[in-house]
């Protein structure tokens, strides 16, 4: 979390290096290994051994895909320095509509990545540890618990401190690779492909691709984050990016060439990975390794969407198309809501699949292609408005990414469109009525607050100031000079209980001693209710005075030094300025008087 | 609830006559005979069926000393017109320690009294349909969200609505006593004692009236609430009094004698209301009215707890030993929180007793017999001070009913100390070293106030009204004419985001344009923070400046008309207003601007 959310103020030295990026940025990205080839293989595995002859294809389409999205994703950090979500790129080319599509299917995006990293981490875990496999629903509901409480406390984090699990899990991806690689038999046999349900036809082919498309999710998440780079900010994000790519293509195919050398098949209880990781170096403490690895880094994963979520909403916010409270971003309050929401989204999703991160995969990839799709068409539009000194290369660049992106999305949306897809669409759809909403009533509030004019000049009152008091004493002195430095003219009120003459009278002896030149209106209570007759007498003034139109209420409150001493007070306070504040127009304020306790 | 509550204000003809009265204040005390008898019982059971010979005459001792109680109340009733609670009598003739002592059992009465009715409730239902009695915590659980949801909402009642249960249960009790005796032999054979485990001593029959005792709770519920009756009010209480006296006296008689005759004896699963019911009557459509009377009633007893406990709990508050916001309680927001207190109290028993109505009876008891004692050692010394006709009689009749409760009270505590009554003398004297505390923090505070001396006069000093502005349009116009109204100088601030200075330069240009007269301090916010930047201000100005000692913060916020609007707006004054009160000490003053909207 949080990585990107200072972006305006650090010193040089606590921005990202390449590294730091690598492991800042791009866990998201890299963690998505440990579902994306499984996402291919299961597609492939209805049509039996002879389907998973078709792993390697598929990977190698994707890692081209992958390539083209790299390099146009180094264009995009070169011309957008500032940080250019699909939102920002697509509200600069493609017009504000394209841009909430954008922007909603980013926010899909969020949620399910916390899903998918949280479901597959504690796959991960299940994997080591079967005998949790049975409960993984609960393991699910508890880690994303635990990420929200982070969330929720802000323990600040350093990139620094991301390097250590992003290098480990990037290592023991790689040694098992190169282990399995050198070996020409397994050391545990993994699960064979069962018969073949279903022939290898083109669609199938498709949906392996579109399924395993997940593996790509989060490579744009440098580009959105260039300000938080070292400087030469452009140069060490665009190597970042760079090396991104190399990993991830590099770890892409060395699975799937040990999933052909394993022939592997996917089965309930274990992940792929766990599988491959078995089948090259056996069931010991490396193989331990590995899966800790992997649940750590998943882990982070899902808390990336934490740190990104509150940055776009807060643009969203600045755009008039969600509540401006969302634009506060930096208030702990307020943020806390939104770790909330994103959480509850979250846990709905898990829940809903009952943990299965297979059941999420599919579906994440599409919001995911949606927004890559818009950047790269937006990026063409750039490159054409531009037209700088090698715009045609760039421009083409940039075309045949949208192309493939668009091709990818299209694919997705048509072979998942029963198993999810048509979700994401409803869920995208409802979003960009939400914002186009939200941004109607801000143009009808605008209009009736008459922005475009310049108001009238502001115009002095008469004010009356009311004080609701409740004895004689360094409080109430206190709230009268405070109103009379406030208004032209000041008037305590007492609220008088029917049943309590006695304290109504020794109250009005005492104001009668004291004579702080404020009249006291005594207000009779029937019911004991403190509010209602400062509500009715507020009224009354307002309905039938005319000499001040400025009412103001001045409720005072003390304020004690130690928290379980505020139950003692305040709450009359809290009752009144509701109730004021519900029924009546006047200006309420409340002083608080710190008072100093004899020892 | 609640018929106590209006004591202030009702019209005469809304007051209680005696049959009303009867129902509306000794719901409780009828509806005791449900779980009273049994609780005898099953401590006789022990002594197998030598021991339920003994259940009359301990019966017998029960009514002589309910004979007294009533006796003694009538003679309350007289001598405090008001409501003369444990707590008001020991307050005034007994001390304060002694009268927080009477509190501290009356609100452990409340609770149990909840908790006891609702399992002796669901009881009544299990023993109709055994088939539930597995489920009955759950069916406890259920009638207690009802109850407390009737609560939180308020549904008015009024006493006429409570004589139809209240004369169907008192009928259908006589009804079954009345064809129990006519007849010679059981229509169905109900539960027959076991072997005896133990011989018929001392104690065990000092336990079995300790626990009987529990019939007689809700006696002097009559006596608290004496200005809820029509005039002749004193007349009619007691003859409210002395009826439910009778009525009690004669069903719990009655249903000795059918224990006796029946050889009825515990069972798990029936209650013993239920086995006599159709030893009498027999298991047919009678019986069902007989539980669902006995159910009815007992969630209407449990209702009267939450009438009951708003008054006392305003009592203690008024006398500085509870938070002053507990006096508040005509302010619904303020008195649901005491309703879910209660509910939740007695929850935790309700689920610590498993539903078994019998683990807390003993328990109940001894509460409520220490605050029958507190009354009636009160009483005789009220007698002793006014010395007024009669006083002599009156006082030993007191003293007789103070010697008997007291005799009462150690018999429970002694026989029922390791049972729970421990548990209830701890929680009086936790409750009580509450209130004393509580007491203690009041006296500082007034003493911090200066509550005996006359105060100085008040002083008017210079203010200054700071205005956090966003815009120049209407609000910001209706908050500078409020602000000029208070404040000898006013200036708008201003928060100016390090990344969007083009807002910013827009701003400074409209605010040119429109030159109110107020000058516009730009304030940079380096984190996004709008919290941070005002609440600095202030502090410096509060540091550096001392030409004005008084200083105002006025936040403008636009009310909408529809609540979902509401979302749109106003939460950067609510996250303003907290972050001010907690880092400030400035009067914070909230505008409301009631925007028209244009249609």
């Amino acid at each position: 979390m949080a990585v990107t959310e200072g972006a305006g103020g650090e010193a040089e030295r606590d921005r990202l290096t390449v590294p730091q990026g690598l492991a800042a940025l791009s866990l998201d990205a890299l963690a998505s290994v440990a579902y994306g080839p499984e996402a291919i293989v299961l597609v492939l595995a209805v049509a039996g051994p002879r389907g998973l002859e078709f792993a390697l294809p598929v990977t190698l389409a994707i890692v081209v895909l992958l390539a083209a999205l790299i390099f146009s994703y180094r264009q995009v950090i070169a011309a957008f320095p500032n940080g250019g979500g699909a939102y920002a790129v697509a509200g600069r080319h493609l017009g504000r509509r394209v841009s909430l599509v954008a922007a909603a299917s980013l926010i899909i995006d969020y949620v399910l990545n916390v899903a998918v990293s949280v479901s597959a981490g504690v796959a991960a875990l299940t994997s080591a540890f079967p005998a949790l496999y049975g409960d993984r629903v609960v393991i699910c509901l508890a880690v994303l618990a635990l990420i929200t409480a982070v969330n929720l406390y802000g323990i600040a984090e350093s990139a620094k401190v991301l390097i250590l699990p992003a290098l480990v899990f990037v290592a023991a991806v790689l040694t098992v690779i190169a282990a399995g690689l050198l070996r020409s038999h397994p050391v545990i046999a993994p699960a064979q492909p069962g018969a073949a349900t279903q022939g290898v036809g083109l669609l199938l082919l498709l949906k392996a691709f579109a399924s395993g498309c997940a593996a790509l999710t989060g490579v744009e998440a440098i580009a959105n984050a260039v300000p938080t780079f070292r400087t030469p900010r452009v140069r060490r994000a665009q190597q970042t990016e760079i090396a991104l790519g190399g990993l991830l293509g590099a770890m892409l195919i060395g699975l799937s060439l040990l999933i052909r050398r394993f022939h592997a098949a996917p089965t309930g209880g274990k992940t792929l990975l766990a599988q491959l990781t078995e089948a090259s170096i056996g069931h010991n403490l490396g193989f331990y390794v590995v899966q800790f690895a992997t649940m750590a880094l998943l882990a982070l994963a899902a808390n990336t969407s934490f740190g990104g979520m509150p940055v776009l909403t807060s643009l969203l916010a600045r755009d008039h198309h969600l509540p401006h409270v969302f634009a506060l971003r930096a208030d702990r309050q307020v943020y806390r809501h939104g770790v909330l929401v994103l959480a509850l989204a979250a846990l709905v999703l898990l829940v809903g699949a009952q943990g299965d991160t297979q059941a999420l995969v599919p579906v994440f990839a599409i919001g995911v292609f949606i927004g890559f799709t818009i950047s790269q068409v937006g990026m063409v539009r750039h490159w054409l408005a531009e037209r700088g000194p090698g715009w045609r290369g760039r421009a083409a660049l940039n075309g045949v990414g949208a192309v493939l992106t668009a091709a990818a999305t299209v694919i997705e949306l048509v072979a998942k469109f029963g198993e999810g897809g048509w979700l994401v669409f409803l869920a995208v759809a409802v979003l960009v009525l939400l914002f186009e909403a939200v941004h109607r009533s801000y143009r009808r509030i605008g209009r009736a607050l008459r922005v475009d004019e310049v108001p009238g000049p502001p115009q002095p009152r008469r004010s009356l100031v009311v004080v609701p008091v409740g004895a004689v004493d360094l409080l109430t002195r206190e709230a009268l000079s405070a109103a009379l430095s406030m208004g032209d003219e000041v008037r305590a009120v007492t609220v008088v209980y029917q049943d309590d003459e006695a304290a109504a009278e020794r109250m009005r002896a005492d104001w009668a001693a004291w004579h702080p030149q404020v009249p006291l209106i005594p207000l009779p209570s029937r019911t004991r209710s403190l509010t209602r007759p400062i509500v009715d007498y507020l009224r009354r003034v307002d309905a039938e005075e005319h000499g001040h139109e400025r009412l103001v209420v001045l409720i005072p409150e003390i304020h004690l030094p130690h928290p379980w001493q505020r139950l003692l007070q305040n709450q009359r306070g809290v009752v009144l300025d509701l109730a004021l504040r519900r029924y009546t127009d006047a200006v309420i304020c409340r002083l608080r008087f710190r008072l100093r306790m004899p020892d």
